[in-house]
């Protein structure tokens, strides 16, 4: 059996791969009996879609694969804490559990600004593992928000 | 200018599409400079995908249509208050306006359970309103799971 790190490994080579394309770096992938079902990276500015964040993706792609919208026995892994509809489309889509690895506390939805997916109120819960291999998962996004700012700068200049 | 009568009206025609396939009949229509761009209703059985809301499903197919993933000048008419993938995917998208008819006090995620769509945190906030043709949205709801209920029941004789 893989451990957490391994898999969240993977979501940060998906992570890479946006941050190569100009997009905002975060991946994930989804895992069903230690088997990856899908990865996927943010590609919102790619697609033109607002919706196209990596966690949406890979549940899109798990449902399609497995013809089933209840994702029963799946763990979610991503590099970044997810936002509101992240997280909705995780309790809508029955995950078993979310592990993460730095939060977002400007638009997370499960330990900073709400917590979406653990609401007693909604009919699924799910576990949640935060911070792993958290300093390279906000790393990559603070190398990304930082080369986006002196490139901004400099067309100013 | 057509009223949020009218195109509540539109929305409703697509939910109750939702409720002839055997669907949770809820429906939504994307307004921009008062053209309908996207109209759509819930196919999560149909595509067996958990996040094939109406509201995800006109938000695509505009991205799609206009390129681009900032939704400026859209208004969104619902059925049923948003649940918070969908509130979360209409901030994301940056629409203006959200209209809907019915509070979901089970799931919904601007009046009932949480205010995604109008949160000082994020980095986003829309016009909200809510209560129009709420009566037919609702009945159309209730109408469904009690038929449902009673197929259960008789199943079960």
């Amino acid at each position: 059996m893989l451990d957490d790190n391994y898999y969240m490994g993977l979501a940060l080579e998906e992570a890479q791969k946006a941050y190569r394309m100009g997009e905002i770096p975060i991946g994930a992938v989804l895992v069903i009996n230690d088997e990856v079902v899908a990865k996927a990276h943010n590609l919102r500015e790619t697609c033109h879609d607002a919706t196209a964040h990596a966690e949406v993706i890979v549940i899109q792609e798990t449902c399609r694969k497995l013809k089933r919208w209840r994702l029963t026995g799946a763990t979610l892994y991503v590099t970044i804490e997810p936002c509101p509809m992240c997280a909705g489309a995780l309790v809508n889509s029955r995950v078993d559990r979310l592990v993460y690895g730095s939060a977002d506390y400007k638009a997370g939805a499960v330990e900073s600004l709400f917590n979406v997916v653990q609401n007693e109120a909604l009919n699924h819960r799910m576990a949640v593992t935060a911070g792993v291999r958290g300093d390279e998962c906000s790393a990559l996004m603070k190398a990304f928000f930082r080369e986006r700012r002196k490139k901004k700068t400099t067309n100013v200049d």
